[in-house]
């Protein structure tokens, strides 16, 4: 498989609101397939299932197996690829500061609407 | 506009190679769309303006009118976004040494692919 088919389905993977909720789920700690069965239970599990294989055959997630349980990690290589590939090592500083400044433009935003609605 | 409906035009205009391509094409410096249509010349000009107005959408780059010339900015904001949302902070060195230990490992697959063939 060539890099831009493994990248095309890391992005097609991650087009799907309900997969990055899973990997949101997953950020802190793994979860077994049950676990997240059960947190995005508006869901049925075949389709949990499905959503979890795309992710892993994008390399999003790496599943271990113990037992008959299948605890799934997220895999934050792909992740960090994407952010080097667009956002070399010399502008990540610059990079960081700007989501800083513009957090705290937005914060100054957010503070002088509510002082203004009071 | 939702967070998720802008976190799918992001991860949408994404998925396309040429517009990978493209933001490739302004890591490190802007160029105007002319530059852009000349350096993707497989590509018809009006297809390129397409792929620019969707990248546009999904506030992946920045146009900067000056005259008559548009000049594309990569604006690094929502790729810094992907990479915080599933890398915290306290993981970020964890996930740089596994990233270089995965490279050294693949470098030295290569070197010893390559003594043995020799």
């Amino acid at each position: 498989m060539s890099n831009e088919e493994i990248e095309n389905r890391i992005f097609k993977a991650l087009a799907a609101p309900v997969r990055r909720r899973i990997l949101d789920a997953l950020k802190d700690n793994p979860m077994t397939t049950g676990e997240l069965a059960d947190r995005f239970d508006e869901i049925d599990r075949t389709t949990v299932m499905q959503h979890l294989r795309v992710l892993e055959a994008a390399d999003l997630i790496i599943p271990v197996k113990r037992g008959r349980v299948r605890w799934n990690h997220l895999n934050p290589l792909p992740i960090k690829d994407i952010h080097d590939r667009w956002i070399g090592p010399h502008a990540a500083g610059a990079v960081d500061k700007l989501a800083k400044l513009k957090a705290g433009l937005e914060g100054e935003v957010e503070i002088s609407a509510k002082a203004s609605s009071e």
